[in-house]
């Protein structure tokens, strides 16, 4: 292990390590990856009791130190979270393994056959705060893809961590993984965060997984390729001709089934044409949420609270909402392209011209007609297990034609789906 | 237009210019880009006095600034290179159109259909330095992606840049192109690359064109993604099991067909065991080539130069080869992980396992089996014409699940097959 006196040395001595790992884990088969997954979450299991006894004792000193209790329950593990992390890697080991996929294939008219299959992205940095199961979740994603992981997590869980990789890397090892394919940061200074910042051509990607003031300064600082988003200003526009039932059901749940993920709804754009503004205003206040209005929505819902201009471009990650009257879908998308994140967003419409118009037009990561901005998350997609959800635009690799010039983005087509009570 | 003596609001203002231009081109359906791009390429070919006047004052200039023959060739225009420009934009117009692309498409359980799409990246930079031919390529390219350009052409061809720009766009919007959607910085101060490099929001992606300082520059401090490389160290691997003839005309190809391109090969890799070393050493030598090899190449033909440590991690483009005799594939696949710079890299053999395990194993962006590294080009890879090859990995948007944590590389298997004496 290198001297913690010299953090980027340290860094450099992981990513060099973790090259070498990735390397064998970029050719390791679809099932030897999965064996040792399963045999990490089997040694996870059998450690619950060290892994107990280890996040016991963090959260005394979140106790002592004053966490908040937010900060505390994300802090804590328990049997059934343990359990829960325990499943994640099994659902991990059993995906399909995408590496080698292949995604285009041409013969040129010399012959020369061409094939483009995806590989692993290298050695990926992830970043994090205090939840422990950040250790495991990204760990054993980065490895199904073939990539080796440095993990740097906070502080706060720092005892959970070690226990939780220690437990992860005996089972992999022991099926046959390379040791060094997940490695976790030693030391808690917060040097060692701008040392993976810096680390440009050691690791090949960072995910942040945290809070804003995290990903901000990933953002800002790193030298190193991010795969994050910083804000889910998320809005939900309700066409003159959305169905009215399906219009409140959809508000409700993209605000109110959680409120503090990135998939919130946090700005109701209402068309100034729709019959039942006011439903939808008492929809989410009988839910429990405080909204605040524009001028023309106060004037129809007499003391609601007045919306500020700082309200359009807030991600409250709580149950408020901003709620804004605009004429049509002009109107929403001029709003969305003013104050949007490029997250996801819905429209509520019967009327598919104007909801293909809005699918076309808005620019964000996730566009989505007919259902609720909840259902931005890999597994709601079909995709298994994510590890974050990216607003960035970048992607190409090899020559840079046309194809290359472009990006992507996910359109969803529903029927009034909401994602409901379920827990996930 | 902005006060030039504010680089950095010159800059935004042109950005914010951009991303509404941006905008309208997301959505101009395929036949109106490639009808605004035609009308370029006519007005290009109408302007062709005034631009062949603009750049012989170019040409004047830096004949008394003391250019380069090399550079004075680049920045020169004549009748044939403007009809090769004009013809590469009528090219970029019978393109198919990438946008709109539905790469994806699921239907969950719950009804909710899914697809994922192409869509433009938004505002692309393009920094480059004497050729003015790019000018009108790169904004060619971007536009029929549904992008807008922001274009910062070299001080020494600034008159040149300027008379195809106006041409461009006259052309261009005289067809309902947005007169925005191609800008050229108006000033040759060089802040203003520094600004385009920290336009974090403004420009969503960054393409350097040009020589190795600049793309070094932009890779260290831009604070906008990349598409570039910065080296291509590329390495022709010939095999135990190499068909002779074949290896010597790749060889031979591979490195002198053109010596200054990004895709030639710069160092030989001879298997120990390969029956004719000496022979592909004199190929090269034959076609002009210097030959610098380690001992044991020297060995085999006594009075070549010896290569030093330097040679190995050096992009000649020129014609110059390091050549070293390496332990089979394995070796072959040593030398290149420990130099090589992820771009493209070849082998040469019969043995298909071999082979197989090279195109596996070999961790750059093109990979190929019996064919020679100048077949690194979109426009050989039947893409149409390339802005240029990324040697970068990233390239997700969504939710990042285990396919989001993964990246492509091609993969070419040949017969044999050169480029051989085309011009392009």
């Amino acid at each position: 292990m290198a001297d913690h006196h010299d953090i980027p040395a340290l860094i450099a001595d992981m990513g060099q390590r973790a090259r070498i790992a990735a390397r064998t884990l970029a050719q390791m088969p679809t099932e030897a990856k999965a064996r040792a997954l399963r045999a990490a979450a089997g040694a996870i299991r059998a450690a619950a009791p060290a892994i107990l006894d280890a996040n016991a004792r963090d959260m005394a000193a979140g106790a002592a130190n004053g966490l908040s209790p937010a900060m505390l329950d994300r802090l804590k593990l328990d049997e059934r979270r343990i359990d829960g992390i325990v499943a994640g890697v099994e659902a991990v080991a059993a995906l399909p393994d995408p590496v080698g996929e292949r995604i285009d294939a041409r013969t040129r008219p010399n012959g020369l056959h061409l094939s483009r299959v995806r590989v692993p992205v290298g050695v990926i940095g992830i970043v994090y705060e205090s939840r422990p199961n950040v250790t495991v979740d990204a760990a054993a994603l980065c490895a199904m893809a073939g990539n080796a992981a440095i993990l740097r997590g906070g502080s706060e869980a720092v005892h959970s961590n070690r226990a939780l990789h220690a437990a992860f890397v005996e089972g992999w090892t022991a099926a046959g993984g390379p040791a060094d394919a997940v490695q976790l940061v030693p030391t808690t200074d917060r040097a060692a965060v701008g040392a993976m910042l810096a680390a440009d051509g050691l690791i090949d990607l960072l995910i942040p997984r945290g809070g804003k003031s995290l990903v901000a300064r990933v953002q800002a600082e790193a030298r190193v390729p991010v795969l994050a988003h910083l804000d889910g200003i998320n809005h939900v526009y309700v066409d003159a001709s959305a169905d009215r039932a399906m219009a409140a059901r959809i508000v409700r749940d993209a605000k109110m089934r959680r409120t503090g993920i990135c998939g919130a709804m946090e700005t109701l754009l209402i068309d100034a044409a729709y019959c039942h503004p006011a439903e939808l205003v008492a929809t989410l206040m009988k839910a429990g949420c405080t909204v605040r209005g524009d001028d023309a929505v106060r004037e129809i819902v007499p003391g609601l609270e007045p919306a500020t201009p700082e309200d359009w471009d807030t991600e409250y990650l709580d149950a408020i909402a901003s709620v804004a009257l605009v004429e049509g879908v002009d109107g929403a998308m001029a709003h969305i392209a003013a104050h949007g994140s490029h997250h996801t967003d819905a429209i509520v419409a019967e009327d598919a011209e104007v909801a293909e118009r809005f699918l076309r037009q808005v620019d964000s990561a996730i566009v989505l007609w007919n259902a609720s901005t909840q259902f931005a998350d890999g597994g709601e997609f079909g995709l298994g297990a994510e590890i974050g959800i990216a607003t960035g635009r970048l992607h190409s690799r090899g020559p840079v034609a046309l194809e290359g010039l472009t990006t992507y983005k996910w359109i969803g087509r529903g029927a009034g789906q909401i994602r409901g009570g379920t827990s996930g």
